[in-house]
């Protein structure tokens, strides 16, 4: 019930119930409902997220819920926060635990300019393809958040920190390749006539290593993985001890249907 | 103990000891330890085994596992009977757990074979390639046993079961490329051309469908992402209604450690 959401009753709802084997699942993306997840895990009711926003605040709340959600046996659950249901964050979690960890992680993250790159070729106007996109049903409402990087800024500092790091949002280096004007149809006809020169790919690439976590516009090249991917799929390569050529998952990374079952798996989990 | 082991007395006494949260994880490739699954569930001990045997026998003996493991609230988990620590078993689960089901499996499974292809130009004997694996610790103590396709369709057959099918090993359907005389290098060079010839590169593909499970030797296109597998990586494309392009999951699918951590993972979900 939305009224009983808008003040926060709800929650304290849920939480006076008591329930045993509680699952609260975060569909939202909303900043409020984020910070009342220590409360829930507090009461001992699992917590099950696609919403970014608690992964992606400040280290001190993520550790925070991070340290409660284990001395209270509680699961704390958001693989749909990257790549939706393809298990990232897992098997992020599967190496540690055998004691291999991620030295290296490149990944292609937004399935919306996975494919509003893959479908711009200089003729079509940069903005009307965003706006198929959106269309489509594939961005955000407002695309601009999409293509402005903020969410694969969010993704990366989640993966980034899934490998242990201790890291800020002010610390993810990230490039717009936005225009100061928008639309400027010239300034992406260049970007393009840019990558057909190097004979490579426009992809937004993040990259985590020792050196640092980042994340912007590249040319790949055409026999990358990455230069491949279609419609809006995305792609994650953990490089590690075990796996020196890089351990791959790709596949469809958004929609409304592959997030759900993504959270039906985190829920059954808990269960 | 080897000895205890030899007359079957371990697990009789493991039985017998009858210890809380017990996990008892085959490493061997036995046929009457994977014939002793059964007591092991019916005492409430969780089996984690990369041992392929219990799960290419009759289907029979499959259901019966299967059936008292969820009877017995007992894991039995494999994940390491495909493709090493790799996530393969657990997403057609997780797949089919939210109404997902694979429609189609694409796999190159050996990671053995796709080294040997790899390396194998015409100009080095297979043989000695073959050797040169088996020399690195690719391939099984027998080599042959690996490339004349056996474990590749029992990982194939496993995935089959895993995806919903009910299936016999005599149903699989596999046609060897061996000659039938060994080494007959005269025949592995005209398979060579042949794939240059077709501009391709030679892979041996499982393949699982409405049509049937089937694996042998194909010549993939340069463009193909088994094309560029490279070591001993192995691949599967996972095609379902929510994965139309394809769930593709890619790395290192042999070597005792890559295993090793798969156990790990499978035995750490047991308690």
């Amino acid at each position: 019930d939305g009224e009983l959401y808008q003040n926060g009753t709800f929650i304290d709802k849920i939480i006076e119930m008591n329930l045993r084997n509680s699952v609260f699942a975060d569909c939202t993306a909303d900043h409020f409902i984020a910070l009342r997840y220590e409360d829930i895990i507090m009461a001992k009711i699992a917590v099950v997220t696609c919403n970014k926003i608690a992964n992606t605040l400040g280290m001190d709340y993520y550790h925070k819920l991070h340290r409660q959600a284990v001395s209270q046996h509680v699961p704390f659950l958001y693989e749909t926060n990257v790549g939706a249901a393809l298990p990232v964050i897992c098997l992020i979690r599967q190496m540690r635990l055998c004691g291999d960890t991620p030295e290296r992680v490149e990944a292609c993250l937004s399935g919306t300019l996975n494919y509003v790159f893959s479908r711009y070729d200089g003729q079509t106007p940069f903005h009307r393809i965003v706006e198929e996109a959106s269309s489509l049903g594939y961005a955000e409402p407002d695309p601009m958040a999409d293509i402005s990087g903020k969410d694969v800024m969010r993704k990366t500092l989640i993966l980034a920190r899934e490998c242990g790091m201790d890291i800020e949002e002010s610390q993810v280096n990230t490039a717009s390749f936005l225009p100061p004007q928008w639309p400027c149809e010239e300034h992406f006809r260049s970007l393009y006539l840019e990558s057909r020169q190097k004979e490579g790919t426009l992809r937004y690439v993040s990259t985590i290593d020792n050196r640092g976590v980042k994340a912007g516009l590249k040319v790949v090249p055409r026999e990358h993985p990455f230069s491949g991917l279609r419609g809006t799929d995305v792609s994650v390569i953990l490089y590690s001890r075990l796996y020196p050529n890089g351990l791959r998952v790709e596949g469809a990374g958004a929609g409304g249907r592959q997030t759900a079952s993504g959270l039906i798996n985190d829920i059954l989990q808990c269960v």
